[in-house]
């Protein structure tokens, strides 16, 4: 049996990146293509294909298997992009069809986010374990989530929507529409509240300091800070991996699950918030299972999605 | 292939119950004893073997295959109870071996909970359906996650712990020492906090209607008024019922499963309850899945757990 190289590609908001990866998860070459404002599912589409292409060179796209991730709600079994945050003209898009109409193959696609799951289960952070949660962290909080080595996607795709269960009540407003799910307290928006918590005085010496104004703090800008010893930006961290560390109780005491992969933007500040989610699993689940919980960052950092794409394009 | 027929038992706090189960999951024989007061493993144990024999009659145990559910913590793949709300001198006892030594066969054993889920979906409520969840609400909030028709227990006989989700931080003290816990609003307990919540001259009228007091208010009690039309226990059961489809919502953002099967005494009364439950689904996820969504009261009643005990036997 040859090895068939894959091709991976990660679609998201503002840029597609593809690579080329062999069996054993390294990523032999790498491209990428700005979308540019394109919102059409076909434009998008077509884009891939294109990038597809250029990573293929002079061999036929025929000599790759082929996965590919897109950010939303994704029915893989279908092929089909039910919804998308960042395309919000796409409705139940038949993708892996417009795909195959310009490139003559039908890849595999998947959510982005269960795609870094698979990609770190396989070769990075979560190397050697059969069950897996994996949280992507950045405006929002995607989920993928391995059960024996494989993603398990529920019913009908929506599995590892980890971001909006509800846990405050009444609580913040979320781009879904709903109050108080996870994702306003343990993601990037968390920092815009904790700073609109602040009193008055305290809060315009913060901002100074960030040089910024309320919604232009980034959670980079509060890692730097933290990192030059800022009292306020250290105790935003802890507070922030409490919230974080809520959520995973949660899902821990769900799914009796012990890995948890941390990836996303958010993951490069993981020293910063680790210690408050250790603290909050211990209180958040029974004792015999805080002590097995594996909370780790994620490894692969970007290349993730691609490898994961390319393992389903495997299949 | 012989239809080997099959001896469940179901092993509670107070009695333990056993049947023979046919292939078809009908319980073609039963019987019961008392627990009366036995703590210690070994004569618990003692008890579920003379149950066997007396529903083998004068076949040989070994002409079945067996299984048998404890509650507590169960480690299935080594047999053993981790530990048991309702024998707490149990740590870590090796049920199946000490099973073995009395009736020199090894039969499988697990959580009671996990198999009243594999029953309900095997030959109950959730026949057909490959994912399901199984909520029991007794004291407390027993749960069990079937995926793809097997029972998933998560890396270490966790998963399904669903009642001790903390979705109120700060909340009710919980028996297992943490607070919030959605077994104290979600299961028989919070009827008690409604009782407390309500002002004096509420709560002694209340009490009076009830004939009881505040402790001895039960899940019964409250429907029986509830069905004679009385406003506050209504109240209480719509109550009980947001307070459920809460912890519902956030397991399906979770998991992406779409059948949820409701057992347990309180389950009598899921008329009372479902219609709150089915908003708060709505409010609590994405529309795309709360439409999906089946919240179904459990078929098998108290067989439920002796099915679900034979099915693992047959294994």
């Amino acid at each position: 049996m040859t090895e068939k190289l894959s091709i991976g590609i990660d679609c998201g908001c503002t840029n597609i990146k593809g690579g080329i990866v062999d069996r054993d998860g390294r990523v032999i070459a790498r491209s990428s293509l700005e979308i540019a404002g394109a919102t059409e599912a076909l434009d998008v589409v077509t884009l891939v294909a294109r990038l597809m292409r250029e990573l293929a060179g002079s061999r036929p796209l025929a000599d790759f298997s082929i996965g590919c991730g897109f950010p939303g709600i994704v029915d893989h079994e279908r092929g089909r992009v039910l919804s998308s945050p960042n395309f919000p003209k796409w409705r139940d898009v038949p993708i892996r069809d417009l795909l195959a109409e310009i490139i003559q193959l039908s890849p595999a696609i998947d959510n982005d986010a269960n795609l870094h799951a698979i990609g770190e289960q396989r070769f990075g952070a979560g190397q050697g374990r059969k069950n897996l949660v994996f949280l992507t962290l950045g405006t929002g909080i995607g989920g993928g989530i391995i059960i024996d080595g494989e993603l398990f996607r529920g019913d009908s795709g929506f599995a590892g929507e980890i971001g909006h269960m509800i846990i405050e009540e009444g609580g913040e407003l979320c781009g879904c529409g709903r109050r108080g799910c996870f994702e306003r307290y343990g993601a990037s928006h968390a920092f815009e509240l904790f700073i609109r918590r602040m009193d008055l005085k305290e809060r315009t010496a913060y901002l100074a300091k960030a040089g910024s104004s309320i919604e232009g703090v980034t959670p980079a800008i509060v890692a730097r800070l933290a990192d030059s010893g800022c009292e306020q930006s250290l105790k935003m961290w802890k507070e922030f991996g409490r919230n974080l560390g809520r959520g995973i109780a949660m899902v821990m005491n769900v799914l009796g699950i012990e890995s948890f992969v941390i990836g996303g933007g958010i993951a490069r500040s993981f020293d910063l918030f680790a210690p408050a989610v250790r603290i909050e699993i211990q209180n958040g689940t029974y004792k015999e299972n805080a002590e097995r919980i594996q909370f780790l960052p994620a490894v692969l950092g970007e290349d993730a999605g691609i490898i994961g794409a390319a393992v389903i394009g495997h299949k």
